[in-house]
C-alpha cells in the first residue's frame, strides 16, 4: 500500500484522480484550500478511511508535516484560469509558479522520488506544428496562465535534473466530464439559465478545441506514470477530434432543450491570450497502450448533464 | 534623445551597454543592488551628464519612481550564476523569476512600450539541435538558472501579448571581454594565482562552448532592436566558432606565462545541469547584417589580459 500526496484534491480533476488511486487501494493525503475546490466533490472520499483530507493553503501554510512518508506527489493544484489571467496576474505567479517551487522544495526535503504534475496544452501559445507534439517547436507564450505552467514545468525539471526526483508532465487538452466547474460549458448554460432566449459567444464560434474526458485523462495518467521511466517524462493528453465552439453550443443547447439567438463577438481569439485552435499530437500516450473511451460530443452531453443536475454549481463564485 | 533605464547597469554586461548607450547619445537611468555588479565598471559613465545611478534592490524597493517618462527598458539584472544555482536555490526564483514580473507591472503602470531581455542558450537545456534555432524542439531544463530564465521569457511574452509592449529577447552564449568577472577564464585565472603549478579542471576538459566578445554581444542587441518589429522577437547571439574548455586553459596559461599540470575531474559535464555542448545557429541576427568581429581565441587571450591588469576583480566575492 503506497501513500500519495494530492494537491488540489478538491477539485475538478483532483478529486476524480482521488476517488480512483482509492480504488486502486492507496492510502491518499489530500490538501486544498477550497478557493475552487468544492469539499463536495470529495463527500465519497471522505467516507474512505484511507483517505485524510486537510484544508490548507499550500502559499501561505506550513506543509512540511503533510509530506513525511509519502512515496509520490500528484501536484495538482493551480490557479487554472486562463481566461481572467491578466485580471489577477500576481496570482499566476504565485499559485503556478512560487507553490510548485515550494512544493519541490518541500519534496526535497522529505526524499520523495516522484511528482506528477498538471501541465496544460496552453504552454504551445499558437503553436506552428498541428498537431502539436511534445517536442514541438519552442513556443512563445501568448497567456499568463500559459507562461506560469510553462515556467512550473521548467522548475520541476531542473529539480529532476539535480536530485533523485522522477517527474511526469501530463499537458492537458480542456477536461470534461463528472465535477466540471469552470470553462465554456458551464459558461454557456450559466447564460441560458439567466436568459433563454439569447446568448453571446465570444470570438466568432470557430475556435476549435479537443475536449478529453477526466476519466480517460485519468486513466492516461495511471497508465503513463508506470508505462515511461525517464527522468523528466513530458506527456500530451488529448483525443483525436475537436469540436468549434459552434457544434458544442448546438449540443448544450439539444440538452437543456433550448433554443436561443446566438451572438457571436467576433474575432478569432475569445479573449487576449486565447488560443483558437489546441490539438495536441497523443502519440506517445497512445503507444503503450492508452486511447480515449469517450467521444467529445458524449463528453459534452455528460457536463452538460451533470452541471442540470448539479447546479448549486452554476451559483458559486468561480 | 531617448530615455532608456538599465536593470543591472553596474554587470559585466549591464555596464558595457550603459557606455555603449552614452555614446550614441542616450539618457541612461541605471540601477543595480551592487550585489555582483560593480560600481568601478561605471567610472566612466558616472562622468556623463547623462547618466544617473541608483544603488536599488529591485526585489525590495520601491522601484516605480525610476520609471517615470522612460522610453525602453533594458532588464538585464539577473542572478547569472548557473553553476551555483542549486546552492541557492530561491535566488533564481527571486531575482530572475520575481523581479521580472515586478519590472513588468512597472513597465505596464508607465505605460512604457519597449523591453529588452538578457536571456541565454542555457534554456535550451541539452539541446537534440545543434547549432540550435530560437524555435528549435522544445526544450527540458536542465538548470534552474535556465528554468529561471525561460519563466522570465515567458511571462514577458505573455505581457507583449496582453499590453502595448514589444519585447526582444537575446539568447547569449558566454560572453567575454572587458569587465568580464566571472566564468571559466576568471576561476581559471583564480585557481593559477593560487597555485600556479596544477590546477584542477571539472569535467573532461572536452565541454565546447562558443563564446561572444561583449562588444560584439551590444552591437548585435542594438541592431537587432532597430531591425526587428515583430510583438515578441526572439535572437540568439553568439559565433559560428567554438572552443573547448581544454583549448581555453592552454590559452591562458600562454597569457599567464605558466605551465601547470592539469587534472580533469572527468565525466562530460563539469557540474550538475551543465550543458556540454552550446551552439547556436545565429543566422537570425547575420540575416540583418550583424557578424562579429572578435574571434573567440581573441576574447579569451583579452578577458585574460584584462584579468590580469584588473587583479581585485579576484579578490571580490563573486
Amino acid at each position: 500500500m503506497k501513500t500519495y500526496l494530492v494537491t488540489g484534491c478538491a477539485g475538478f480533476i483532483g478529486s476524480n484522480l482521488v476517488d480512483y488511486l482509492l480504488k486502486k487501494n492507496n492510502r491518499i493525503i489530500g490538501l486544498d484550500n477550497l478557493s475552487t475546490g468544492k469539499k463536495f466533490f470529495l463527500k465519497k472520499a471522505l467516507k474512505n478511511k484511507n483517505f485524510k483530507f486537510f484544508k490548507i493553503d499550500l502559499l501561505k501554510n506550513n506543509i512540511d508535516r503533510y509530506f513525511k512518508n509519502v512515496d509520490r506527489v500528484y501536484h495538482f493544484a493551480a490557479n487554472a484560469d486562463v481566461r481572467f489571467g491578466l485580471k489577477h496576474r500576481k496570482k499566476d505567479i504565485n499559485q503556478n509558479i512560487l507553490v510548485t517551487y515550494k512544493i519541490l522544495e518541500t519534496i526535497k526535503k522529505n526524499k520523495i522520488n516522484e511528482i506528477i504534475f498538471s501541465s496544460t496544452g496552453s504552454i504551445y501559445g499558437e503553436a506552428t506544428q498541428i498537431p502539436t507534439k511534445e517536442n514541438s517547436p519552442f513556443p512563445i507564450q501568448t497567456s499568463l496562465y500559459g507562461a506560469s505552467k510553462v515556467s512550473a514545468e521548467a522548475i520541476i525539471s531542473a529539480y529532476s535534473e539535480a536530485y533523485e526526483l522522477k517527474s511526469y508532465i501530463f499537458r492537458f487538452v480542456s477536461i470534461l466530464g463528472d465535477r466540471y466547474s469552470h470553462g465554456h460549458v458551464f459558461d454557456f448554460i450559466k447564460k441560458l439559465k439567466k436568459n433563454k432566449n439569447v446568448i453571446s459567444i465570444l470570438g466568432d464560434g470557430n475556435q476549435k478545441k479537443s475536449y478529453l474526458n477526466v476519466d480517460d485523462c485519468i486513466r492516461a495518467i495511471d497508465l503513463g506514470v508506470r508505462k515511461f521511466n525517464k527522468n523528466v517524462n513530458i506527456i500530451n493528453l488529448g483525443t483525436k477530434e475537436c469540436l468549434t465552439v459552434k457544434e458544442s453550443i448546438k449540443i448544450i443547447c439539444k440538452i437543456l432543450k433550448l433554443k436561443p439567438k446566438i451572438q457571436y463577438s467576433g474575432g478569432k481569439r475569445g479573449w487576449v491570450g486565447d488560443n483558437p485552435y489546441i490539438y495536441l499530437d497523443t502519440n506517445k500516450i497512445r503507444s503503450v497502450g492508452w486511447k480515449p473511451q469517450y467521444n467529445i460530443k458524449d463528453s459534452i452531453k455528460q457536463t452538460a448533464r451533470y452541471i442540470l443536475k448539479n447546479q448549486w454549481i452554476l451559483k458559486k463564485k468561480n
